[in-house]
């Protein structure tokens, strides 16, 4: 159930930043937020939701490739389409408590974010 | 139930090959094994198995963040050290059937592996 629960959570969030609703997406973000992503650094909720409404700005496609959940914690695998960027492979992996995501860890290859200069977009 | 056979599958899988039991490693892999990682093109199961074993080499350490399953599919978040590269995040994505891996996903940074020279070496 607590599981069920965590997956409910990440997919409310994903769901909405890639309905480019930023605010509704940052509301499941704790104050405490910590963000492990390659690259940039976000030391706030704050500074990690804008660059998330400017890269999610530019996403024309999300496909959900995997979805799963274990106690606090669930995984997204998913396929993006950005402008400037084209497609790209992200994993997502989720630490929540109380509703709240309290840490959010991206995977993906930075190569072709860098050759798209999109790198300080916080992709 | 399922999901945890196939939990125990990836588990067992990647036990073997991080503590350099390639064989048996292999021996969980599909002969139908369907391998989707950036930059390499693995079209059977023994090319992958072959790359395993040379990239497995020279790994040092190895970090499992999370794992975790649905169904047929399950997922795995580690960092690992290895020679030349130093440490990396990875995720794998696989799916299960009869107690075999038929799609082994994964995705990483290729910036610091292609910075170390070992992109040909199948990570």
């Amino acid at each position: 159930v607590a599981s069920d629960q965590t997956l409910d959570v990440v997919r409310a969030y994903h769901g909405a930043w890639t309905c480019k609703n930023f605010e509704e997406a940052a509301h499941f973000l704790s104050p405490a937020l910590i963000v492990e992503v390659p690259n940039n650094d976000y030391p706030s909720k704050d500074t990690f939701a804008a660059a998330l409404r400017g890269f999610g700005g530019m996403v024309r496609n999300v496909n959900v490739l995997a979805a799963m959940c274990s106690d606090d914690e669930a995984m997204l695998l998913y396929d993006l389409d950005a402008e400037q960027l084209g497609w790209l492979r992200v994993v997502e992996h989720f630490t929540v408590a109380e509703g709240l995501i309290t840490r959010l860890r991206q995977i993906h290859d930075t190569a072709p974010v860098r050759a798209s200069g999109l790198a300080s977009s916080g992709a």
